[in-house]
């Protein structure tokens, strides 16, 4: 069988992609007659293409073709002259900053007592004044003494690193999918569950003492990220998606 | 504020951190009462981690710790001694495999008419058996005049190289992520809507030309990505998660 969703997405996407950031798109009863599938049917692939940013829908004026994604470009090392950038401006707002007891889990994390007192940051990272992250910073208390919002102005790093004598150099990171809660969707201006990459991830200082530990939301339908990859030519099948170096997804057995 | 979501959730990664997989863990009562937080509070955030693949919920038996996640480590290349291998025995099953048009979208990926015909094949991937990523593979057919599903079971790019004489040798690959449809959630033996990372990708042989291009879902539930990470010690602030070279999802700018 193929799958009917396959098919109604790709002909949904072939709309998309022939029109421009703001464009109308035809009418569910259009679409459905075009593809002759049901409403339910077409409906459920509409929520998809609305849940990934492809499409927004807008009640009572019809579905409008979503504005572009902030692309994050993952460059292989031969064509690397420095990170890539993705397109916009950057910048952060600090939510909450108190101090917690670690807890087990984020003490390990750490390598610090359960009993440890950290700081915990939470902040919104935004991209050309729009919410694109949630942070969760964890950060042992006695590394940053009397930290405030202000010290994060000009960046976390460079504060550790100018007034703090900290230099960061490793981290460990997982991602995987998640969807939003309703208080982050709120925070994050998207509707509750909505599809999010979730980053998380422990990073050392040049000594190897773990110095922060940090859980962050980013917005699935406004991020991705885009990987240029090397395969070796001897590779049996489609090598797992996530294996790699040199800045590729996948291994190159060699 | 303090994201109350965020305490909860805490509370319920270190219980579920201090037990083993298969594991019960304490009844949604006994928790609201230990976090005094309403019955729905905690719901949401036992919701999330059910649906990113930490717990069980077992109708009349109650909450448990889930198996372990299949991981993929993404490493730098100065431990690389080839490709990192997740856990697992890794096996695929055609679903269906048939001739379609390529359409305006598609065709452009692999550089081909929207009237050229492609072998669209649908697979699944399995891990130890279970299902884990859904494959949907589509092929400019003149490349692969008569592809039967028994040619692929020794792996796609093994046949295409030794029967076909085509030498994949790179690709540019999206990640984002996205929700399961009914249909896509029931091959992969997942709830509806459950959280899944959509790869998207075109792949080109040894002398440039596209001859594939692939949309995956794999399970949230079971599938992540963990990535060693080498910071540049002059980073202002957190990079974004996906820059990056040399196996790091972040840039290093030197």
């Amino acid at each position: 069988m193929e799958l009917k969703r396959e098919r109604v997405r790709e002909h949904l996407l072939t709309v998309i992609d022939g029109r421009r950031p703001g464009d109308a798109i035809p009418s569910e009863r259009t679409l459905c007659a075009a593809l002759g599938v049901s409403r339910p049917t077409l409906r459920a692939a509409v929520d998809e293409l609305v849940a990934t940013g492809l499409l927004v829908r807008e009640h009572g004026r019809g579905m409008f073709v979503a504005p572009d994604k902030v692309t994050q470009e993952l460059v292989a090392e031969h064509h690397a002259a420095g990170a890539p950038r993705s397109r916009g401006d950057w910048s952060s707002t600090v939510l909450d900053l108190r101090t917690v007891r670690a807890g087990a889990r984020i003490g390990r994390k750490l390598a610090v007592s359960p009993a440890a007192e950290l700081v915990h940051v939470t902040r919104l990272r935004h991209v050309d004044g729009a919410p694109i992250a949630l942070e969760h910073l964890h950060v042992p208390a006695d590394l940053v003494p009397g930290l405030t919002a202000a010290d994060m102005e000009g960046g976390f790093y460079a504060h550790l690193r100018e007034r703090r004598g900290i230099r960061t150099a490793h981290a460990v990171q997982s991602i995987e999918p998640t969807v939003l809660s309703e208080e982050e969707a709120d925070l994050l201006g998207v509707p509750v569950l909505s599809p999010a990459l979730l980053f998380d991830r422990t990073t050392s200082d040049t000594t190897g003492r773990p110095v922060e530990y940090v859980r962050a939301l980013y917005r699935g339908d406004r991020y991705r990220i885009v990987s240029r990859l090397a395969l070796d030519t001897r590779l049996p099948d489609h090598p797992e998606p996530g294996a790699g170096r040199a800045g590729a997804w996948w291994g190159t057995v060699d």
